[in-house]
């Protein structure tokens, strides 16, 4: 942590002021590894999927949060000291000062804090628990203003814009919407870093989705033989393909398993360690209000297994939700292959006695009858809404008809599977993944061991001596590489080996040497960060070869005869 | 805008909840070309600068904004209507209604409303104007909480993180530090759409410089010869070179002169019109509180002349402030050339008195004296704080000499030279731009003349029949086209004619077509949107044609034999 700190990962926010728990800057490093992670979220989850990405307000009126449930569900219990009014999170607190893990439920709370007698750390009792809205609250506009929740996250965004986004795919099931974006929590009493945030970052995946389809994901094969990690809720352990953890009900069905098994290749891709990836279950009680089923995808790092992707099937939840709060049809019509014929009762009305009865309102209430879904054959009378006016159609004006019509489909509100990221966790967890230590010229290294993609910086250039035609020359270089979209930077302070080692330990792939040689034949050396290979290559092809260095595992013996051998990597 | 709604640049937020001004959501076409905007920000003001981005929270703790001057001066003047209660910014009121602009001050704008006799929409009379903070507030944590503000510019984040970003630059002046991300203004009463939104996305770039050598930019000769239009701040309008108008004073200095001129270039690579761009000065009673001088970029739409960047010259106003409410020093070492010697007083201890008489203090004492600046020779005596008591030594205990020192630099607080870009702004004001319309074939056409780097869908790739082998076929050129990186869409629905219009109508540069030959000799056609030429290209040089075409404004035929001549363009 302290390097994270020193090199400019990320710091506490507000130090001069001293802080305050729950945010965190991203220094240029960490911010440039966060955006890169970014866009490998996006080459996997918007650009290879049938997915766009859009960009909704952090803020969002009361009316949504009230809809989606969050106004009422989205709470924590708090407990207060009586002495120095001090509040913790109950369940936190609990598992922090007696190790026991504790339902959020007021009784049980009370329960634990009495029989264990548990104290405040300043020795003062707690009051009794209370929940706590995790939402951070604001006012839009002047005076009383308007109610306004900044987002817990990016999805309702999404859901309530649904009916657009369903135009934009024609209509067309399944079809999925990504959010890359801020999501705040206000949390009770943060203790761990950037673990737990008040403000973070979120990538989101909205998938929606046939309810009826959801057992077969037009590309599971991809992932069917995956192997997986899997804890279920009830805390049975499984080493297991995605095929067979379906095919035995352990995952419900293969959408979730076919983003799990996503979302274990990106982690992988992006850094982080399979062996220290798994996936959980959440227990029935642990579940938030909107999802039936929920695999976290948790990683081990020094904070223990923390989760950094929940994976959840939503239902139709939030769109039912926002149809009835909002009164907006919020359905997919789903057409069937062949047209059903379908036996319905039919309101066939009396036109010749309706006419001269209702005059001018007749065309209107012929129209409402016609379409009036009728479940009784023996109905006695209708009642009509017209310009606000209620109408009573009595039996004589109309008779009920058993009729066969043809449907070709029907209104189906998606089900959203929803693969929701963590990137600060992520962010953070690839540091820790990447740190390593090793020995070379008989000396202690240490080194982060990035993803060659996913380095904040991806090239050093270094001239050997700090004067010119050395610095003017490797500023040329500097150029050169920057014009190619290479993140390069340049250095010349202190000897040669001490820039080799500072670049080793932010991460940075390969370092390139301006060298005496350079102005005999036009070379530079390249040195790889986890091997300390050495080679030569022409400035000209320089720029190439770094791209495909860059974006694969390649050896760089490759490019280029060895000058110096490395340590064994 | 219909235009721009229907085909999902944008469209306003919470739509199904009836909304709410002053917040928009990016479609997947406004997101997507409001990435590229910002990725072609970076390469500009971050990667060819001496410049890092960071990342710091939206939410600001009170500290901070007490000490940069928001929660003082970041006001608007706001009128309630005493009868409907509706409450609307003065000054905006006053100019929609009587056509006069006002400075925002009480008493001219209660005599302006008395005068007039300005009544609310609804007839009812105005109370006296109050001030409005325009800060949107929040509580951190549980029960009373901490007070928060969401940041009213990204700019704060980075001015409390001056020590950390500064030792990244190894405190060597100067050097920018960049930021791009949401900040807020709780609008009055918001009523232009897009141009005025209570959440927006700013770019921002904060450039540290030793105030000695703000008249002199290094790479000034890159825009001297550049011509600007300006208008200064007593509405006098010039078009002249950036030398001359530095030169005869019209710009302060090289600095603010240099980022216009950057400036300029970046509109225009952007696709804002040049004929369309000035640069105005701010008059003194506009400028914010934190600037001495001002310039924005003012570029020509629908709703008239609009500020999209403001280029401000902030001084050392922010790092002074919280310097002094965090009692950090904020200040940079500036080393000399050469070592000055210079003649100053200095305190000499009289080691042998202090010793017996202050005993276990005298080391402290004697330390704190040595260190201690002295104006006059004559000083009688110093008070010395020593773990909190306070000491007073007479002369007695001490000699004033006159010392020659040599002095190796000085503290310096830098000033900052700050280029503030509105994102949402030039987004928008990019697609009135590019709007255009043509007759094609004898109908007329509407076409997005978007710049090909920053449009969001790059290329379509369209099956001629929608049937197999041409939808395989076309299917696979997508996915190759995505490999390389080029935002590529895949339609098959409607003749070509009509397909080809709706690309051109979203403004994608190129569109691809599976026809009958491609399956005889491995060819697609590329049709240009703006000329609507078409050539024949090998689909294994497909990738690179269209990678060089997109970074250029190459004429197609470059790339294959004429197939189809198009319209003159």
């Amino acid at each position: 942590m302290e390097m994270l700190i020193r090199r400019g990962y990320f710091w506490q926010s507000f130090e001069i002021y001293g802080g305050i728990a729950g945010f965190i800057d991203y220094g240029p490093l960490g911010n440039g590894l966060r955006r890169n992670l970014e866009q490998l979220w996006r080459k996997f989850f918007v650009i290879n999927e049938r997915a766009i990405e859009i960009d909704t307000p952090t803020i969002g009126i009361e009316e949504v949060f009230i809809a989606s449930g969050h106004v009422a569900s989205f709470v924590d219990l708090a407990i207060e000291c009586k002495s120095c009014s001090r509040v913790f999170r109950a369940d936190h607190y609990i598992e922090e000062k007696l190790g026991i893990k504790v339902e959020n439920d007021p009784k049980i709370i009370k329960e634990v804090i009495d029989s264990y007698n548990l104290k405040c750390e300043c020795g003062g009792e707690f009051k009794d628990p209370k929940p706590f809205n995790l939402m951070l609250i604001t006012t839009i506009g002047p005076g009383k203003g308007k109610r306004g929740y900044l987002r817990p996250e990016t999805a309702q965004g999404i859901f309530i814009s649904f009916k657009r986004l369903a135009s934009y795919f024609r209509d067309k099931l399944p079809f999925a919407v990504a959010q890359i974006g801020r999501a705040y929590r206000n949390e009770i009493s943060p203790r761990q870093g950037v673990i737990r945030l008040r403000e973070f970052n979120q990538a989101e995946l909205e998938v929606f989705v046939n309810p009826e389809e959801k057992n077969k994901h037009p590309e599971f094969d991809k992932y069917a033989n995956t192997v997986i990690t899997l804890i279920d809720k009830n805390d049975v352990k499984y080493e297991i393909t995605l095929k067979d953890a379906v095919d035995k009900g352990i995952i419900q069905h293969e959408y979730l398993a076919f983003y799990i098994g996503k979302t274990q290749e990106f982690l992988i891709e992006a850094g982080i360690n399979k062996e220290k990836i798994r996936f959980r279950q959440h227990k029935d009680d642990e579940r938030a209000h909107y999802a039936i089923d929920c695999w976290d995808a948790e990683v081990l790092t020094s904070f223990g297994w923390i989760e950094v992707v929940g994976i959840a099937d939503r239902t139709d939840y939030d769109l039912k939700m926002h149809s009835k709060y909002s009164g907006e049809d919020l359905s997919i019509f789903i057409p069937y292959k062949e047209p059903k014929e379908i036996e319905r009762l039919k309101i066939i009305p009396d036109i010749r006695k309706i006419g001269p009865k209702f005059k001018d309102k007749a065309k209107k209430i012929i129209e409402i009858l016609e379409n009036y879904e009728v479940k009784d054959e023996n109905i006695e009378k209708v009642v009509v809404s017209l310009n606000g006016n209620k109408i009573e159609i009595t039996r004589e004006y109309f008779k009920v008809k058993r009729v066969k019509e043809k449907i070709h489909g029907k209104k189906v509100i998606p089900h959203v599977i929803e693969p929701s990221f963590g990137l600060d966790r992520i962010t953070y967890a690839i540091l820790e993944h990447a740190f390593d230590r090793d020995i070379v010229d008989g000396e202690e290294r240490r080194v982060l061991r990035l993803k060659r993609w996913i380095a904040p910086v991806q090239a050093a250039v270094l001239p050997l001596l700090s004067k010119d035609p050395f610095i003017s020359k490797a500023k040329e270089i500097v150029s050169l590489l920057k014009r190619n979209g290479i993140f390069t930077e340049y250095d010349d302070s202190g000897s040669i080996g001490r820039r080799y080692r500072r670049f080793d330990e932010i991460g940075t792939p390969f370092c390139i040497t301006v060298d005496h040689q350079t102005f005999e034949d036009d070379t530079v050396t390249i040195r790889d960060r986890d091997t300390t290979k050495q080679i030569r290559i022409k400035i000209e092809k320089l720029p190439q070869a770094l791209k495909e260095l860059l974006t694969s595992e390649k050896d760089i013996s490759e490019y280029g005869p060895i000058f110096k051998e490395g340590i064994k990597s």
